[in-house]
């Protein structure tokens, strides 16, 4: 069901990105799979690097985080099928920031609107979204989420 | 019993915070209840803004944080009555921080007491307290708890 | 099992470290237990103070992280046996980064490896690694672990 949505959507999930480290793409524990920390990588390039200063950056930050939640789906998929997934618990949002970039929560709409595009009213969820000052590999954005297995 | 202490501390729960996008208050899975960042709304309206620069500012910062618990109280109103809740899980407190403010932790104890307060022994829990350069709506701190059901 | 590979890596656990505040070490929840955002204090001193800015910093910071993983472990030691963990399921690294400090994946290796090498195959997890403008007491990292029971 998720997987037909998915093509009606136009989205390949891509192969689950490789960790950069001693670390594993997600993990099930509890009924809950708790995905790694996904970069804005697309074709294996970062769609978009430094930190966000201004209200219009958010609309680029958004686009980078909906890439993400796409990178978090595939990555859950190394650990069950995203027929599996019953729902969208939790998403973290860190957006690299100046001090004076305040639309942290524009920037995870990127996100949390995919969410529901694809999972309906399962996808919809809880979240936090904050200001970081960089992120690995100098990204703009990163997303933590967590699905349940119901 | 929660809702006899609320009233025995004068503590008027609000309607729970309108989220700021396209995502929930709060969502359960897996015996816990996920409550989506808090930021120090009062009467709709932010009770602290801007970065945290001194030591002196710790106290309004946890007074703020104070008011993020409360919210998140409410916030998991809308989705279990609060006498259900069996305790305090996590809270993940955020403080918007000059690089010089170190005392993220006296910030947080504005919420971590009032959890105590509120629920005795079963209010005492695990916590993360980190500086952040920046929050959505230029809010000052922000409060993500993870309550159980029990 | 654990407490016989701790000692084949000449691992002592120091005594759970004291909360700062008005929170306790670790609490189990939903057959996880949430571990408090550890800082790399050794003999009751932090290891590494202040902001990583050269992507040098980076070993620094790991084995300091690596510290923080080894006091987690001590803090969860306090609400079960350290035999009794079945699993490390995710960790939330957080460095004290100026905005070119870039390399938090990096850093967080030292845990990383270190959750891999005591745990074998059920040590390897989730995480995420963000920067932060600063940290309780000026520490230059924090680790928040989350642990399975099993």
């Amino acid at each position: 069901m998720i997987q037909e949505r998915l093509k009606e959507l136009d989205i390949i999930l891509p192969p689950a990105p490789a960790p950069l480290a001693a670390y594993i793409p997600a993990k099930k524990a509890g009924g809950l799979i708790f995905v790694s920390g996904q970069l804005p990588l697309k074709d294996r390039a970062l769609m978009l690097t430094g930190p966000m200063k201004t209200e219009e950056d958010s609309e680029k930050a958004a686009a980078a985080l909906r890439q993400c939640f796409i990178n978090a789906l595939a990555a859950a998929s190394g650990v069950c099928s995203p027929d599996e997934i019953k729902s969208v618990v939790k998403l973290n949002i860190y957006v690299a920031s100046t001090p004076e970039f305040i639309w942290q929560h524009k920037a995870g709409n990127g996100a949390s609107e995919l969410a529901r595009s694809i999972f309906g009213d399962s996808g919809v969820h809880a979240r936090a979204a904050i200001g970081v000052p960089s992120l690995p590999l100098n990204a703009s954005v990163e997303l933590e989420v967590i699905f349940s297995l119901g």
